[in-house]
């Protein structure tokens, strides 16, 4: 170790810079695009009268979380308990772990959370509400559960009414833990790339829902959240008059994944994600190599695409590796001959935006061309 | 913003805590066979007379490298101008860059690095030389330059023996560079399964750059680096003659993709890498649910394998969602019926070690089971 001070990576980009300067790989948020989304999904809920949650999984930061809750979010979800203390330490209130977590060392960064922050949490099953529950009497904690149901995904959640009473029950066992509802989501049904297929996977998914929460009326006991819907179906969830609340994540960004699905609604989301990328080798005819590889973006749910008015009329992204993308070159001809694209910058919209912005530190938000702010990815890495 | 201060993450994990104990998703490294791995890597170099320059993208991390130097490596390659500065500030000297980069802030970096650091850097357009070249000279500083030649992989690196002798002629107009050699790596047939396969892939690679290097020789260029080899092919480049470095990554890990290659030579590496993981989910009959999904795990070169020792005898992975894996339970019946895994942990073997490290920020180092050191993923997420 030298005992001299560390030499500081330069800021990957500054206020009032021109966004075609900024060092790549970076991650470029359009700010018109993504405040568009953030005010028409507020705008949709609201519209709807369900609460609007939004999933901190996809965007990991917490100036984005700020910027949701501005617009009247109620709260958000997290997906780990991790992922919460960076958010809890931005001021966000209200967080609601939409998935089940079990072991020592988590049931106690769960109290440690609950003393700071207005914490519900998501079971399947018995045991996780009695390790929670025992710890939270001892603690003097107070925290609220919602089971999962499962509504046809075939993931997590009670498959039947029977188990979902029997959780409701064991839950009442405990003083510190309070029944808060359902958590009743299909993530299975968010990429059917037909608009009407997908309203009607969700309508029989909400009929399931309802299912449910008829038979925890059966036995008297009121379902005051039901909470679910992903960006692919909530513009039916919040219809549906059988939500109470929707929990949307990847509308802020959008990817191509969603991008490529029918929209035939209300839903009209931009895409404002894009992965700023420089083509740094020319060597074969017909390819060019960009700086954008495994470790820029996802490529679980496909490759990115090259937005069409940044490259794309010229490129196509064919294969990532590491540290590269493959490019072929769809058009690189004058009269004159090959016109060589080393240096030249493309935008990739990536396949999948969680995973995408989960390998990033920063957000370079743009506008107008011009890099108007750099917020951090708080929560980056964070899945414990 | 709260005006108290920050709530912290509690840490991963305590020297002397039970392995089995830590909180998931985690990488574990098995440090027996991590310094078996090293020592074997080093004893081949040295038995050789090559030099080893272990690739840093793999690990990410400057105690991994401080290992290797330990073991005699003569510096590190990174692949990014921005992964050199946790080397640097963890006191490594002598890092190659084993990549093209270009564009202004990229040449900046590089300058700035050479003002701490005996760095060299890779190649493949007379404008990358033409860029680094005026910058150098003016900054005063000097930095090495190697040209990469393609010797078979169609990815970087110049095609032929006269665009090789341009690059070395346009270095030469630099005071401030010095030409140090050739780049010479072929990604495509690391993984060749087989191992004949492979080693004649390697010898056909290993010809051509002899060409290259002939053809530096007739004009009177002498070559003192001849570097590449990655971990599928590094026991006959090293044994060739013609390389005089080698530069393998993944060796102190090892993946599926690599572990399941044949290896039929002196190179015997073992599995010191494994994502330990927790079963969360249990609902449905045959399957269980671990927390181990996307964004714990790099699926690009397949889903990750259930240790055969943790968890592989019962337990296999199928498919991975953002925060979740999904696994099928191969074995789960006892004459009293259906055995409950909530809360089991297993360890996974992931398909492909460098984009998996890449998403965590520690390493948990085990022996005997239990928890001996954390070492930072200092370089982790650093893409530019």
């Amino acid at each position: 170790m030298t005992t001299t001070s560390p030499l500081l990576l330069p800021p990957i980009a500054i206020p009032g810079q021109d966004a075609n300067t900024v060092s790549t790989p970076a991650l470029l948020v359009d700010l018109d695009a993504f405040e568009y989304n953030i005010h028409h999904m507020a705008t949709l809920a609201h519209h709807h009268g369900v609460a609007l949650r939004p999933h901190a999984k996809a965007h990991k930061s917490s100036a984005v979380a700020l910027a949701q809750l501005a617009q009247g979010a109620t709260g958000i979800c997290c997906q780990k308990l991790s992922e919460v203390y960076p958010f809890l330490n931005a001021g966000v209130k209200d967080i609601f772990i939409s998935n089940q977590f079990v072991g020592e060392a988590k049931v106690a960064m769960a109290i440690e959370l609950a003393h700071h922050v207005k914490l519900s949490v998501c079971v399947d099953h018995p045991a996780q509400v009695e390790a929670l529950g025992k710890a939270a009497n001892k603690a003097g904690v107070s925290i609220t559960v919602l089971p999962e149901v499962d509504i046809g995904h075939g993931r997590c959640g009670v498959p039947n009414a029977e188990a979902l009473l029997a959780l409701a029950d064991c839950i009442a066992g405990y003083h510190s833990l309070r029944f808060g509802g359902i958590q009743a989501y299909h993530g299975g049904i968010q990429h059917l790339s037909d608009w009407d297929d997908r309203k009607q996977a969700a309508s029989r998914a909400t009929a399931m829902t309802q299912a449910f929460i008829q038979a925890l009326e059966s036995r008297g006991i009121r379902c005051p959240t039901v909470t679910g819907g992903g960006t692919g179906t909530v513009e039916f969830d919040a219809a549906s008059g059988v939500y109470t609340e929707i929990q949307p994540g990847t509308y802020v960004f959008m990817d191509d994944h969603y991008g490529t699905n029918g929209w035939g609604g209300e839903l009209r989301l931009r895409q404002s994600l894009f992965i700023a990328s420089t083509i740094m080798s020319t060597c074969k005819p017909g390819r060019a190599v960009c700086d954008g590889g495994l470790k820029g973006v996802a490529v679980d749910s496909g490759l990115p695409r090259v937005s069409q008015t940044a490259g794309g009329d010229r490129f196509r992204y064919i294969a990532a590796n590491d540290e590269h993308g493959i490019l072929t070159i769809t058009q690189n001809e004058t009269e004159d001959g090959r016109v060589d694209p080393l240096g030249e910058r493309i935008r990739l919209i990536p396949g999948h935006c969680d995973p995408t912005c989960n390998l990033y530190g920063e957000y370079v938000g743009i506008r107008n061309g011009i890099v108007e702010c750099v917020c951090n990815i708080d929560a980056r890495g964070l899945s414990q």
